[in-house]
């Protein structure tokens, strides 16, 4: 259980497979985000059809809402939200910094405000794992401080020696409560924080591995604002080192072309809201125009699906025209359908990546397509 | 083509198919609401998993946006939204005297300003007429002045007669369009109007068939706030007023305990965007207690189905727990699931009532239904 076995490498790019206790993963793979236990607007049918093979739940808002005590006694979040594959639950450390209202972050934990409401909370390395567990996530992340993008060094320093301190504890926490059972239910993964500074990366990295073994890794505070050059340079950094036989999640990524940049330099999961929060804009991705707004008057009387290339549900069956007259006319519909389809766009992509790299094809595949794609987005920011 | 066969009735109760170009319509039957060609956040697949058999769309909002000739150019309603089966529009006048900002209403026709961009527009019986016929549908209403419950004797007389000589220039302007094809691809029904007044009612239903033959009869001007005595009463007496071999239409009614009444006095079409509006707010009905809000407290853990008797997906699939959550935490799936939930909850009312009627136990099985629903609802609003 949790094991990582590698398929193929292509340069720094690998494919492989993860196991857990809810089926098996090939990565790279693209996780669709479904925050409080539902992915936005969709059935898990649907999500099943896309091809997508973990979702993601968000710890700081299930706990809030419906309450991760609630969520355990109703049989666990994969049964609560009918979804039968491996889970991940985020730790709720980067809602705690970016969404509540008002903390005070102290080596013990975070005290902070509700979004919803106001009402006070604390989140400790050791509550934090008590609430994952409650909710029985496959794989639960550890709790981290993630300092904003642009951060200082000396900032992000600190957040690290705090992040590390906190591993330890979550680490001891966890293992408590996995002792209470014979097989492994949950993998830990540490979050590596360092902000853009390539020695802190690797000092967080080495700390971690002397804490003992991990099922995988999480890479934080990436695409929090830097420059992509300096995402890019982490991660090759990160690769070398970084244990090979275990699965690298780059947490909050990405855009199409970042994923495939990512995939590049060795990542193996990925999540992001931008599929159905750009849905929610008439936003979609297509492959040979990039991304565009269907609101634009020329896709009025446009009787072309949104990608022809593209082989899902929305694509299949319905055409520009009429998904622009429900992006116009502000229509549910269209965010589902819309969210159907960028979700499926960067789960195909995975997909993609994983067949190249076994084909040893990738890396002029990746050129090709993203040559294709930002040339699009080109001509596309013109017509904009 | 537009025929209505009538297999049984009993009492005033009827129960019969009604042919369309797009398919047969066995009544009685709910037609849910689809306003600019959606369903609001359904697929197709779904309305037609529902039983639905007719879903009706909304001139005045398609005239407006993506406008009437779009939508003929891109190949008609039913390929526009991709629905196969029978579709029937309205005439626009309920929203332009509900909806529009301001209007003058004129014999000639009504100028009004578009409630989206205040935009200046005038609808008159011959460009409605071409305004359906560009739509596509199959069952389309005439072009009718509906005055606002509550509305004088006067006031009522005032619009029967411009619907009636309305009614006369949407004939002559429908058989004009009509006459270009072979065979027919559109029924015309006219609105009654007459608002509470029988002896009113009695004469714009004898003055309809004066101008001669219809395929079908609209009741408007019912259910816009009277008492409900007043509506069972003027249905009473237009029973034996209307032929007995054309199916009746009862415009925007509507909640399960009226759709059950109606039928019981003759009516075999029904539409109302209760089902979906009520979903947004987290309301549903159920058959053993009556209509429920679900973000009542008591749902938090409750593992049973919304309605336990009903074949829906939602009921198939979630429990009134899950959904809770979804209502509380605003979550646009709560929206969706409670509309399949809801319509599917009409629509099978009016399939039991097909059933009832054609066994002949209708009347008894429609008191036992009333007497449980309302009892329910009488302790649902100690619960409140």
């Amino acid at each position: 259980m949790f094991d990582y076995r590698s398929i193929a490498t292509e340069g720094a790019a690998r494919t492989g497979i993860f196991t857990t206790p809810h089926g098996d993963v090939s990565t790279p793979a693209f996780m669709p985000v479904g925050t409080v236990g539902t992915v936005k607007g969709l059935i898990t049918e649907e999500v099943e059809a896309l091809g997508a093979q973990v979702v993601l739940a968000n710890t700081y808002h299930l706990y809030l809402r419906p309450g991760h005590e609630l969520v355990r006694d109703l049989g666990g979040l994969h049964r609560f939200m009918r979804w039968d594959g491996p889970i991940l639950t985020d730790s709720g450390g980067y809602q705690v910094f970016s969404l509540a209202d008002i903390r005070e972050v102290e080596d013990d934990g975070v005290i902070f405000r509700s979004h919803i409401d106001g009402s006070k909370h604390t989140f400790t390395p050791e509550s934090v794992m008590e609430i994952e567990r409650a909710l029985g996530a496959d794989i639960i992340m550890a709790f981290d401080e993630c300092p904003p993008g642009g951060a200082t060094r000396d900032q992000a320093q600190e957040a690290n020696r705090r992040t590390l301190s906190w591993l330890e504890r979550c680490r001891r926490r966890f293992d408590e409560l996995e002792h209470e059972t014979d097989v492994p239910k949950q993998a830990l993964f540490p979050v590596l924080q360092g902000n853009v500074f390539d020695d802190l990366r690797l000092e967080h990295a080495r700390q971690f591995q002397d804490l003992g073994e991990w099922r995988g890794f999480g890479i934080g505070g990436l695409s929090v604002g830097e420059a992509k050059e300096d995402m890019w340079r982490v991660l090759e950094a990160l690769h070398t080192a970084l244990p090979e036989d275990r699965p690298r999640y780059l947490m909050g990524v990405g855009y199409p072309d970042d994923l495939l940049e990512a995939v590049a330099r060795g990542c193996d999961l990925f999540d992001c809201v931008a599929p159905t929060r750009n849905a929610r804009h008439g936003t979609v991705w297509t492959s040979e125009d990039g991304q565009v707004n269907l609101k634009a008057a020329r896709f009025r009387d446009d009787t072309r699906p949104v990608d022809p290339g593209c082989d899902c549900y929305t694509c299949s069956r319905y055409d520009r025209a009429y998904l622009r007259h429900l992006v116009v006319a502000n229509e549910w519909l269209s965010v589902r359908l819309l969210s159907i389809h960028n979700l499926r766009f960067l789960v195909r992509l995975a997909e993609q990546s994983r067949q190249r790299i076994e084909a040893g094809t990738f890396d002029g595949w990746r050129r090709d397509w993203l040559d294709r794609y930002r040339r699009a987005e080109d001509v596309g920011s013109d017509q904009r």
